[in-house]
């Protein structure tokens, strides 16, 4: 390594340390930076002047150094530049948000549409359109967008940005990341991934949880003492295709019985809308693929009670008394148009709707059934459900908590309690933006470079 | 921090440093290990010494080196002194093994036990009568235990050494730790993720893997990048308790239908002399408990049958083809206490006999079932088969590699292989002595100084 290229290492390295140490303490002077990591204060202060130059971080008004009795500045990170930009295609919706680097989210766009009918070129242009605009209205704020993550429901290659399988989308082998066209880099990687990170870096603050993001698939994010738990090939967290029953009704992933086929939100709507007659002008499948709710040959019809009557009380904790659980419910503006179709069941259970309940406790018992599966295998200290589920919950936040008691209780000293995500179909866009601001803090030198 | 201390927190540091990369490379001059650490030669020295002292590592002839032309003296790791205990308690034996600094295995004893009829204090005594007759041996050849890990078949409290529940054994709150008597500190651990260890450092040297532990409780270990992956609570690899089937037999648990009421070794003794006068004489259970293969009410009889269809081939391929494995079979000395009741059914299978092999299908197809759910949760490079499953590989291997692939071949580009360990039955007793090694090696100071 040459004079030069240790220098420019060191340089990157204290870049990162002054950062890093700026934003952990939220506000700081350079004294107490100095101290903080060591180096010397003239260091520290070349360094800052560097860091305010490519707009990471602010001095703001002068404070008392209540130590030395000098009056000092304080140095926060700056909202004002630096900007990440967060993506998700979904089966029927696209998102995209825009978070500065303090973390505060700006600008958040959705956008209601089939992608299923799609061929991934166009939802790409329509996905970039989207984002134009977007990145547009930030500049016009003083932002500079730096990078991007996009978010797809499906397992990612993360090195060639190929998305090997998205069966709902209907997508195999699109190599998405080299479709992408953005003047600045935007990585892919999975849907259930970036919520887990979303809901870890914008959402509860927990350090140890499982995320489960419900939409017409169903993946789950695994977060380990505030890191996301990946597995051998990035594939962890398929939530969605855990086993229920194995005879259960096919899968689109080949399989039978799968979590999904219960409680993905096309399960949960087709077990709805069974005696109603709406089912015919929105359903998206054949109808022999997803058999109604109780009635499928497969699914023994009595299990949901059999699980109820084995924790006493839950038989009896039903919707009604749930309901005033509803403080816990995102305000309506978090129903995004992913959930609009889950919104036509809230109101039917709302009315009373036997279908509509019934669905849901179908739904709840399956969710709880693979839930006890994962915490059995993972050993989350929380579990949190996002997507669809979040303004679900009250309807079956209470069951699925039961059905986990009944599995997990006489194992585990404490059965992980079941809470709702505040952030809703947001999620993975949030925790793909995040994933980029996360990368400008652990590298500023990169960005300071360009 | 003092000068004093400061100096001892460095000289440990470096004393970890120079035994890691005397570890890493196997034999090495001290000139190299200077270049390795950029130590300063003295320093380095003056470490070896104190290592020499300890009984850590030794020199061995003289070599030229090569670079330098100058002669040098390569120094390894001692298999000669530092030693550490491996100890388990399983549900029908005890084992214990000592394994010297070099990872050779120096001793081992099995006693085949019925733990389940024994209170904890009983089992202990019996445990360290047998532990002592080994370290009284081992220190006749020269070593010096200073440390052992003791391994369990049920989640552990790692800070306090309590069992909170080991069902099959019948332990509840059991302060385990607090109950051994032994001159040199001994940890307890859970025996699937010691078993799992055991194959990192003993077995196939896999990086990535899920370790499957029969017994008469099914475990697992999942090894991330070489790193034991534990979960919040340190009670992550519950297989046994996966959902299979959520209506299927009860289980000790409390749940219904989980994986070790059809894979387990009760159950796959149950299932196997279904039909033979040999059964009353031998099931430790209320028949009620464990309805026979088939034969339950909450089992769909066609299950089996319907995963072998899925998969093309499977229904061809059975044990009689499989059979030509059999050079993947583990030699008979392997085949140690627990495996006894295995015996019989490998007995059984060889003789062509239609229960043992049905047993068998059974169980396979409801680990491939268990496994889906696992390889979709936490995406393991490879699943290691250890345990009961290792002797029985050549006549489930394929079926559970079948069944994965019928339920995982369609959403990833590639299923993990299923592997037998070549272990058996010692695995968590010799990952346990490991555990022991690897602080050794982290933290030579520790013993070095008493």
């Amino acid at each position: 390594m040459t004079q030069a290229l240790r220098h420019d290492a060191m340089r990157a390295r204290n870049l990162a340390l002054v950062l890093g140490a700026v934003g952990a303490r939220g506000s700081v002077t350079r004294a107490a930076l100095a101290e903080m990591t060591g180096l010397t204060k003239t260091t520290v202060s070349k360094l800052v002047g560097d860091l305010i130059e490519g707009g990471l971080v602010v001095e703001t008004g002068t404070v008392r150094d209540g130590e030395r009795g000098r009056p000092g500045v304080e140095i926060r990170i700056s909202g004002q530049r630096v900007a990440a930009l967060g993506l998700e295609i979904n089966v029927d919706y696209l998102a995209v948000c825009v978070v500065d680097l303090a973390r505060t989210v700006r600008l958040r766009r959705t956008q209601a549409v089939d992608n299923r009918a799609a061929p991934p070129v166009d939802v790409i242009a329509r996905l970039g359109d989207l984002a134009s605009a977007v990145v547009d209205e930030a500049v016009e704020k003083g932002l500079r967008v730096v990078g991007g993550v996009l978010a797809v429901p499906g397992p990612v290659d993360m090195t060639s940005g190929v998305v090997h399988n998205a069966p709902n989308l209907g997508w195999r082998d699109v190599p998405l990341a080299s479709l992408l066209r953005f003047p600045f880099p935007v990585r892919v990687e999975n849907e259930a991934n970036l919520a887990a990170l979303g809901e870890l870096w914008f959402g509860s603050g927990l350090p140890d949880f499982l995320h489960v993001s419900g939409e017409i698939g169903i993946g789950a994010g695994l977060v380990v003492r505030g890191r996301l738990f990946r597995g051998a090939h990035g594939f962890a967290g398929e939530l969605g295709h855990v086993v229920v029953s194995p005879a259960g009704p096919p899968c689109r992933c080949g399989g039978r019985g799968c979590l999904e086929q219960y409680a993905g939100q096309d399960a949960l709507l087709t077990a709805a809308r069974a005696a109603t007659s709406v089912r015919a002008a929105t359903s998206v499948r054949p109808a022999a693929d997803t058999p109604p709710a109780g009635a499928s040959r497969n699914v023994p019809a009595g299990i949901p009670h059999e699980d109820a009557a084995e924790s006493a009380g839950a038989a009896h904790e039903g919707p009604a008394e749930a309901a005033g659980a509803a403080r816990e419910t995102p305000p309506p503006e978090m129903l995004l148009p992913a959930q609009q179709g889950v919104s036509w069941v809230l109101s039917r259970l709302r009315e009373g709707d036997e279908n509509a309940r019934a669905a849901c406790e179908r739904a709840a018992w399956a969710l709880g059934v693979a839930l006890s599966s994962a915490v059995n295998l993972v050993d989350p200290d929380a579990i949190v459900l996002g997507g669809i589920y979040a303004p679900l919950f009250p309807w079956i936040g209470h069951m699925v908590a039961d059905t986990l008691k009944a599995r997990l209780g006489q194992m585990r000293g404490a059965v992980p309690p079941v809470v709702v995500s505040r952030l809703g179909a947001e999620a993975a866009a949030l925790g793909a933006a995040g994933q980029v601001i996360e990368q400008v803090m652990a590298d500023p030198a990169a960005l300071l470079h360009t």
